[in-house]
C-alpha cells in the first residue's frame, strides 16, 4: 500500500490523539518547539513517555529529533487550548535558526532540571531525559520512537479538583486538546463516564 | 514519587488517548479481547502501531500480553461509541478462560492474515504481526511496549467519506472515543480546523 494512503489511514484511524508539544534545544542552546501526535505513555513505573517525530518529506530528520540526539533532553508540554493558535504556528516546517517560541507567540520559562525551556502557557509539564530511540528506517514517514525517562511533572494548581483528599488533573479545566486527521483538532468536551465492572472472583480465589 | 500518584498524573495529562481494542489467541486458540489507551503510531512507512500493556496489580502479565508472546500476532479492533458498552464490559480483569467476546456481547469473525478473530462491530481493523516488545522491568505498572508490524488494514466504506476522489475516515461517521482519566470517555464530536501554516522559505531556497 502507498505510504500516503497507509499515512491517511492511520491518522484517520487511531483517534482522539494526545499532542505532545515537545521543547529542546541544540549543543549551541538554540530552542526548537515542535507537536507531535504519535505519543503516547510507554510505562508508568518506571515512569516513561514516547513519541515519534517521522523522517521528513525531504527525508531530513526534525529538528526535536536532532535536538534530542544531540543533548538527550526534552521538555513535554500539555497542550490547552487557549494557546493552541500558537501551537499550530510553531508547527510550520521552518529553518532550524527559527525560534518557535517566537514564531508562535509563546513563552519560554526555565525548566528545573533540564536544559530545554518550559512552554509558560502550558499548565502541565513533563521534564524528560532521553532513554532510548527506537528506530524504523530512513525512508520519509519512517518513525522514529523517542523513549524518554519522566525526571519530574510539574502541574499548575489551577487544573487540580480535590475529589476526598486526592488531587486529580480536571479535564474541564485543563481544556486540553487531541489530533485527528488532517486539519481537525477535538476538544476534551463531550465527555461521559462508564464504570470498570468489578472482576469476577478469579478462579483460585474461589 | 509513588507510582499511583504518577500514574494519575500521567493519565490525567496525556489526553485524550486513542483505545486498541486489541484480540488475541493463545497457542490453544482461546481468545481474549481487552481495551489499551497506551497506544499510538510508531512509523508510518514502514507501517507500526504499538501498545503499552502494564504488568497488572497482582504482578501478572495481561493475558493480551502472554498470548502475543506465545503467538505473534494480534488484531486491533478501531473503537466507535456504537459497542463501547460491550467494550467496556470486557474491560473486567477475568480469569484467563473467559471469553470477553461473550462477556462484551460482541462478535468475532475470522482475520484474512491472522488467528485471532476481528470484532465484526469494529468499523476499522490492523491485522499484525509481533515486531518487538520493549519491556521495563516486572513492577507493577511497568510497561511492556508492543510494537506490531501492521499487515493490513481493513476499512468498512460506511466510515469513508470521498473528498476530491480520496477516500478519507470521516470522524463523524466513525464516531470514536477516546479516554481520559479515571471512568471518562471523550467523544470526537466537538472538532475545528486549524489550517497548518505553510513553510516559510527554506534559507537553502533563497
Amino acid at each position: 500500500m502507498d505510504p500516503l494512503v497507509f499515512y491517511g489511514y492511520m491518522v484517520g484511524s487511531i483517534v482522539p490523539r494526545p499532542i505532545a508539544f515537545v521543547s529542546t534545544v541544540n549543543k549551541a542552546g538554540r530552542r526548537n518547539l515542535a507537536p507531535f501526535s504519535f505519543f503516547t505513555v510507554a510505562s508508568v513505573d518506571p515512569p516513561v513517555v514516547c513519541f515519534s517525530p517521522l523522517i521528513r518529506g525531504d527525508g531530513e530528520k526534525k529538528d526535536t529529533l536532532k535536538n534530542i540526539e544531540e543533548t538527550g533532553e526534552f521538555v513535554l508540554n500539555i497542550v490547552s487550548e487557549s494557546f493552541v493558535e500558537g501551537l499550530n504556528k510553531s508547527a510550520a516546517e521552518v529553518d532550524s535558526d527559527v525560534d518557535e517560541f517566537v514564531l508562535g507567540g509563546l513563552t519560554p520559562v526555565p525548566s528545573d532540571l533540564v536544559k530545554p525551556p518550559r512552554v509558560k502557557e502550558a499548565k502541565i509539564h513533563f521534564e524528560c531525559k532521553l532513554r532510548d530511540i527506537i528506530r524504523f528506517g530512513d525512508k520519509i514517514f519512517a518513525g522514529n520512537l523517542v523513549l524518554g525517562d519522566i525526571l519530574l511533572i510539574d502541574v499548575d494548581e489551577s487544573v487540580i479538583t480535590e475529589v476526598g483528599g486526592l488531587k486529580l488533573i480536571d479535564p474541564y479545566k485543563l481544556q486540553s486538546l487531541g489530533r485527528m486527521a488532517g486539519a481537525a483538532y477535538a476538544r476534551t468536551t463531550d465527555l461521559f463516564d462508564l464504570e470498570r465492572p468489578s472482576a469476577r472472583p478469579r478462579k483460585e480465589m474461589k
